[in-house]
């Protein structure tokens, strides 16, 4: 089954496509299969859907995360120094340990970790470890010894390095990360290599076969293209440059053209308007309920995102900016209304996360043809900290997925993996649900911003293509796109949400070849 | 007519190819022409060549050089200085004035220009022209100004800032080059397109349908993707990078694949043993004849130099390093000597430029699969400067092209452009008179060191395809080949000297499609 190009599902019993994978035809119960067998598998009867797009993710980031130590599963400091050890023990050749997925919120913490902490198990190499979020990292003596941090060091503008009386204790927020994070050794092209195939394989597992790339550097882009040319390039890159001027130095003008049959393409800019909510990055109109002197950090004035989106615009690329907070919402929204004028025709200018909106400010994503970019799962997995954060009263316009459809903003799902696990079923469980894994909260958290079954499905497909100026190509089982389709174990439209989180990918195919399949 | 794998001419009438641009079959006189007509074009009995190759050449220099003002045809400073004006004038929005082709030699004037030549004409604007070489660049005094020279400046390692008594004087050689340029604005991703398709036009015009690019940066690099992405890459180029980093960084661990229907390939590594001699800078193992207290210089230690050949050829790249002088040759060798046992198999070694060689030295180019890749132009051009810099005594292995043969080295010819016309016909004729456009020296300089007509060719098509690992692409027309050929005006095979250097290309045809024609 998959979704028509207005979003209205449709059953189908077989499915013809042409030698170099697009989709001939689509066959009806009842109606005649061709003669000649030219269908490359007999899917004997299986549920057959589109495959999945992530509309936000960090290709890179996965790979290489899942290729260094992996900190997201656990749940205590002491599970995750345990895990630290046997990792630097497994890899003595390592001469930085790296890694990340640490959150001390789940820990139970009440603090961010210290070096002292990291020092109890590795202290002959330095530690740099990063929390989930990425806002924020977490180094051992030896991180910050190298890197030339005393106490007489500053916060940089738009970081700050935590300490407790006067000495820096190990964690670094945001842009404080760089007085380290520049010593690290940096990966070889080889290295690279490895992690988009890693990356790649872990997408395509998922049922994912296309995907946003929100950030890539030069050295990303590099990696994907040498993959490309030698044909190893399987799943589908809608590429958003780190900043504006990777963008100019790799495509000049304007965007690529789409690469390798469609695989690949650089089409527009990240920006970052703020940090995140985890580190008290996020930019919010008025302070923060736990912190009450504190309101986030703009990562650049307004005058300089402006130019930065102007910049990106002229040239016709499309622009993807970062916003979490209520405050960098708004100066997002300001800045696009600015633009709107100069940069007439179809801009699809995407708001990224747009997780805390001022309710005031929701109905302004329905101007301009803005895209909410937003990712189903950070809401149950913020929820605890994000009522810390901000209290109960300032969440009305909070991961408000309903309220965007309805304002007639476009709407992307997206999982900002390896922030979260790339898994689309979560994402569409949680989309109509508001409740995580277990179930909680019964009824869901705040569940006037649910949105139907059908909607979720379009925002991960469908509209998620959209979004990247790709839905001439894919996003749908329609006549004339790729063929990128993926087989299941359930019929996801009538699963509990409970077993739409079960589902299992048995097979992924994009532009009619298998790419990946179950073992 | 074409040649055959083994050097030998071949006369045919017609040729057949496929669709997608590969010789099918070489048709010979009387034989019957195939009935139906999958001719794209009839050629009227018209004399058809394969395309040639310029085995050593600056793509985006050529474009830029182009595009900027062009000081190579003047024959005095005063049309030099009012070239300069006028270019000033026709271009009031350039923020600097750039340039390039000067050379005193040409200009009889027995010293450097200096600064004040220059502010007498543009004094609103930095000016910032380099020599012929690409080995010496002259500057006014805002130039000197913006970049901060002065007095106290002192020359780098591996360059020198000229003066007059202790004041600079507008002239900076090799490394001091940088003290300035460095300041230049780089150009826009759309400047280097525009360059691109200007050289490229050049190129297409002169019958060269494929081109080594001799020093690669990473921008050059993204500006022929860019190019090749859009399918405007219409002549072929075989990469080498600008020193180590650009190779590693691009392609990883070894030479990309070809890409764009065998358009674009980055092979190997360009590194630099030293400069050249018109600026003294060509290491030679005694003093120049006219300076006897220089030697030259030598462009890294030995150490260095074999560590970047190594760490290339670890990888698989191709090493080309570029040796002017004869101390320069000899440590090339010696390099390679000591590198064979380790590298083995067919490293097609490559030293650019082999100008002036120790005749004890001419037989170990024979040794090591090593290829000579010279440009017969370089010959005629520095005939008088080679004989002042060196005297009569050094100069038995100079341009010692038959020697090179004689001795078993592999053998590319190309012309260095821009430092010369990239015109393949004079240096054809250059290879087999050692005589210049105006018939001198008659008889020719140092006219053992000649090859046949036949040679020459094989060294422009063949030869040059050879150096670059592309003799199963291209470089002749022989089954399976890309048929990449030019319609010239006459028979070069039996043509004067004179008559061959006035040839002119009709139509130029890459992999089966028209892609140039005369006007």
């Amino acid at each position: 089954m998959t979704m028509d190009k207005d979003g209205k599902v449709i059953q189908f019993t077989g499915l013809v496509m042409t030698p170099d994978g697009k989709v001939v035809k689509l066959l009806k119960q009842g109606e005649k299969r061709p003669d000649k067998l030219d269908w490359r598998a007999d899917m004997k009867g299986k549920v057959m859907l589109p495959g999945f797009i992530d509309a936000h993710g960090h290709v890179m980031d996965l790979g290489f995360r899942a290729l260094e130590l992996d900190l997201s599963g656990t749940k205590s400091l002491e599970e995750a120094k345990s895990k630290i050890a046997a990792y630097a023990a497994a890899n003595p050749d390592r001469k930085w340990i790296l890694g990340g997925g640490w959150n001390q919120e789940v820990w139970g913490l009440g603090h961010f970790p210290t070096a002292a902490d990291l020092d109890a198990v590795v202290s002959d190499r330095p530690v740099w470890l990063s929390r989930a979020d990425g806002h924020a990292s977490w180094g051992n003596s030896l991180a910050m010894k190298v890197a030339g941090v005393t106490a007489k060091s500053v916060s940089p503008a738009g970081g700050r390095i935590e300490k407790t009386g006067a000495l820096p204790n190990g964690v670094f927020v945001d842009a404080a990360q760089a007085l380290v994070a520049k010593l690290v050794p940096p990966p070889l092209p080889r290295d690279r290599n490895s992690a988009l195939l890693k990356a790649q394989e872990i997408l395509l597992g998922f049922g994912i076969t296309a995907t946003a790339d929100m950030g890539t550097t030069l050295d990303d882009w590099l990696a994907y293209r040498r993959m490309g040319d030698k044909g190893s390039l399987r799943i589908r890159i809608i590429s958003y440059s780190s900043g504006v001027e990777p963008a100019i130095q790799i495509a000049g003008n304007g965007p690529t053209p789409w690469l390798y049959n469609d695989k690949l393409r650089l089409i527009g800019v990240k920006l970052y308007a703020d940090g995140a909510l985890g580190s008290r990055g996020a930019w919010l109109k008025a302070p923060y309920a736990d912190a009450p002197k504190e309101l986030g950090l703009g990562f650049m004035s307004d005058d300089v995102m402006r130019n930065l989106m102007s910049r990106a615009a002229m040239d016709g690329f499309q622009v993807a900016v970062h916003a979490i907070g209520d405050r960098a919402n708004a100066e997002v929204l300001n800045a696009i209304d600015a633009m709107a004028d100069t940069y007439k025709g179809d801009r699809r200018w995407r708001v990224e996360h747009a997780q805390i909106v001022d309710p005031a400010d929701l109905p302004r994503f329905g101007k301009n043809g803005i895209i909410a970019s937003m990712q189903p799962v950070h809401q149950t997995s913020d929820r605890g900290m994000v009522e810390a954060r901000l209290g109960e009263a300032r969440l009305t316009g909070a991961y408000a997925w309903a309220s965007m459809l309805r304002n007639g903003a476009g709407l992307a799902f997206g999982s900002d993996y390896p922030v979260e696990s790339p898994d689309p079923f979560a994402g569409w469980a949680t989309a109509f649900t508001r409740m995580d894994a277990s179930g909680q909260p019964f009824g869901g958290w705040r569940p006037e911003e649910r949105i139907s079954r059908e909607q979720a499905w379009w925002a991960f497909t469908g509209g998620a293509a959209y979004a990247g100026y790709a839905e001439d190509k894919f996003g749908r089982l329609g006549v004339g796109q790729r063929a990128d389709f993926i087989i299941v174990d359930r019929d996801p439209l009538l699963a509990s949400p409970t077993d739409l989180r079960a589902t299992k990918v048995q097979e992924t195919w994009v532009g009619g070849e298998k790419v990946w399949e179950r073992r």
